[in-house]
């Protein structure tokens, strides 16, 4: 197996070890401590199932994203490897900003407001990284796949990086306003990803 | 590796995790606040082992099911990885289901109700998107492997799909009665499957 | 990929989770709650520490023995694959004993024997699920390699299970009379696996 | 895949877990509990997030260190497996010792000091077992790769192992006197290795 590959490998993995420790942001009320029915006590926590919802799918389409970056690389060098390891550092403490920005959704005021900002800044910090990592991919040849267009390549590096950071830059906008609403943009994100952006794959 | 492989390869990381994450549920008593004995406070905790017991089973058949629908496959779109996403988000809840089903088992009237609702719910909810999943790639024969006749996938839909379907249904309706009923539904689910369904596989 | 060859990496996946697991039950004193110094309470949990070293190597030895079983294996059946999953919870559930012997290893008395009648039983539940696969499989020629002598392969169910059962039946033992001294015992079994029974392989 | 590729896919699994697992270490603040407003509360959690970061990237060139390593290698035996066994208990235990750091950085006197020599000891920990698995398997040409020349193997024992035992013990030496200066220590030997110690790899 090439560098590529386990590069790629220990990515996936990362991956999906930070996509399923979302779980541990869901908390089970403690049976002693319950004020009115349990039906009431979960339905309180709301915030939290949509926080989790909506990091579950960002996260997948993270790995998504991340598989088709590396289908067009053929090796890495120390550079590479560092600015996916940043990217990776990103992705890891999202199940962190989802705890947090569930924990003060509907907290009102300035508490709301930074949590959202918290969760937004990570994932803008994530398609950053991306960023970085794509475009620094992008301009050397001796990292392409065989099959890559390296002029085509090259092309692709605004195109790839835009979209991301104009969404997630938009969603530190909306965090400075409204806590809910940064939620609502977050799934309208990962529904317009889903639908529209993913390509078709073989 | 295809994208398919890769694919099954993820999911197959979060369902192990996942899985073993139901440790988590397993708690040991604090020392200082032990009232009777360590065996008594063990003992007392059997709803615990029994839903660990009970969800670890579960977890190992959705991956059997799982990996005997991805052997069919030859291509995945952007289509099927969202709806596999979905499933992946539905497993990754159990060990959250499992721990609030394990803390009210015992708790009787409708708090206990609702947690048996809420676990039974879950695994309605895998099964739903599991046969979501089923029903869009047996219809598109450009997904399917080479070997697989697209005639008989598409006749299996409704056989692969009712019966989790049938059998998850039928624990909503007991769960409304007894939550410990709840949980004897879903062990005779995992034995019937462990020892019926499971296809001989090489 | 074989049925086999998943079914062991799947298996992997849940070895080395369990295993990094153990870590969370190593915990960070509580800065408020101090009594004394750092390094006082720090070696105050030494039974922790004991604990998650003696069990890192007795998954590591697991794993090396499950690999070794899965190598003379060329096809998995539905009760193999279920004998494998019982296995796995075992396994699975090795971080909460681990957890339970050190938080009761030095409160003496019957608590300190319980848990580490716990800690015990858990292995020796593991091996007798280890050895009901091994002689599951050894049993059916249709399951072993090409390569496998399946009389040889038949002969040796006694000796391959017969070690581990007895080693474990006797922690048991030493659990009810003293709970370091069953410690001690884990440490030993784990040195002479690591240093007696694990094969040469390549 | 043979044993010395399934040793590494494993240790691949463990330092993919326990890297994810430092997000454990990133607190939410309670909700009810907050003094002052949720940014000074985040803002005053700064050596957990600096202890985050730091152990992520140290975490993540101990991978590519055992990437290099494990590729010079044809063959594993009991003594490598058990010496790198060692290994992976030290770096699943990272968490624990980074969770203690950034708690007690800013205590000041004995305590951070304690808890940066536990931190350090552990990394020196880390690389002694490094260099050990290094100087077996380097020394014995029947476990190297066919295209590994075993006279320089053998000759770079001293240059492989030195840097890492000299860098941990030096940050020994800081840690008797200043936590905070340790945890910069730390993050210099971060960026030294991945940016002048990582090899270019294809």
């Amino acid at each position: 197996m090439s560098e590529t590959r386990r590069t790629e490998a220990f990515s996936d993995g990362v991956l999906a070890i930070a996509i399923t420790l979302l779980v541990l942001d869901l908390r089970v009320p403690v049976r002693g401590a319950l004020e009115g029915s349990l039906a009431e006590a979960l339905g309180h926590e709301w915030p939290t199932y949509a926080a989790y919802v909506t990091s579950f799918l960002l996260i997948g389409i993270i790995w998504v994203n991340h598989h088709a970056v590396f289908e067009l690389l053929g090796a890495v060098d120390r550079i590479a490897l560092f600015l996916n390891l940043l990217l990776l550092m990103t992705v890891a403490a999202i199940p962190f900003a989802t705890s947090l920005f569930a924990e003060y959704l509907t907290a009102g005021g300035a508490a709301a407001r930074t949590a959202a900002l918290v969760y937004s800044g990570l994932f803008l910090l994530m398609s950053v990284t991306f960023a970085l990592l794509y475009a620094y991919v992008a301009r050397r040849p001796a990292l392409l796949a065989a099959s890559v267009d390296p002029v085509a390549m090259r092309a692709s590096i605004v195109r790839f990086s835009v979209v991301g950071l104009a969404l997630y830059s938009l969603t530190m906008v909306i965090a400075v306003f409204s806590a809910p609403a940064t939620l609502v943009a977050h799934i309208v994100i990962a529904l317009y990803y889903c639908f529209r952006q993913t390509r078709a794959v073989s």
